[in-house]
């Protein structure tokens, strides 16, 4: 039994990696209207989160020096950090993904910021890419 | 008279910054099932763009190392580009982000990629993320 109707694939969010949140928190609430969402903290970084149409941005800063977040400040700046995919089926994306040999980094899904399961793919795997797949 | 019902501010693409786009479009086609759609190349890059349920992602090939995608990769390597925000009504929108003193790339809107009017804001003023505002 089909519980939800499938929405096809959509980008969930966007993680924005920066040392300092303030000047596009500003931006992205006053400037162009998107609205505050809780997400949870995730991975040893802080994140303030806003929705934007079936999408979020994630605001994502460094607990430490010693974070994902922290060394990717630290190796390329502040920037754009990873996308995230929303699928229908998220074992079923990941075992296409295994099959055509790409590298996960989780092998099984773990719970996500949004309480929803995920799993992080080898940005070797999508030409440098970081990539995060979900479930819609 | 209000021709178009207003969506909100939304995610209208990403741009991602590739040297080789084929494992990254072998992912997003096969293996999370997204639809090939056409864009204008522009600013200096290829584009092979696929729909994500409202927003785009955009892979941008540089045309020669002397353009904004080919700094960027030799610079930091292939990664997310920028993101576009889709906004109801974009000449108010950049109106309130000159009002707040923040810098624009473009004083005036030009046509984009998708064919609808665009303009950068520089990275400066939103933390160092590069992002671009287009009309709903």
């Amino acid at each position: 039994m089909q519980e939800r109707a499938p929405k096809g694939t959509r980008i969930a969010h966007i993680g924005i990696a920066l040392e300092s949140i303030a000047p596009q928190v500003a931006f992205l609430r006053e400037l162009i209207g998107m609205e505050d969402t809780a997400v949870a903290d995730s991975d040893g970084a802080r994140i303030t989160a806003f929705a934007a149409g079936e999408s979020l941005v994630e605001l994502l800063e460094p607990e430490g020096s010693d974070t994902p977040i922290g060394r990717f400040i630290a190796r390329r700046g502040p920037g754009i950090h990873h996308i995230c995919f929303g699928v229908d089926n998220l074992e079923e994306a990941m075992a296409r993904c295994r099959a055509a040999g790409l590298r996960l980094v989780d092998e099984v899904p773990r719970i996500g910021a949004e309480g929803k399961p995920i799993a992080f793919i080898h940005p070797a795997a999508t030409g440098g890419v970081l990539v995060e797949l979900t479930e819609n």
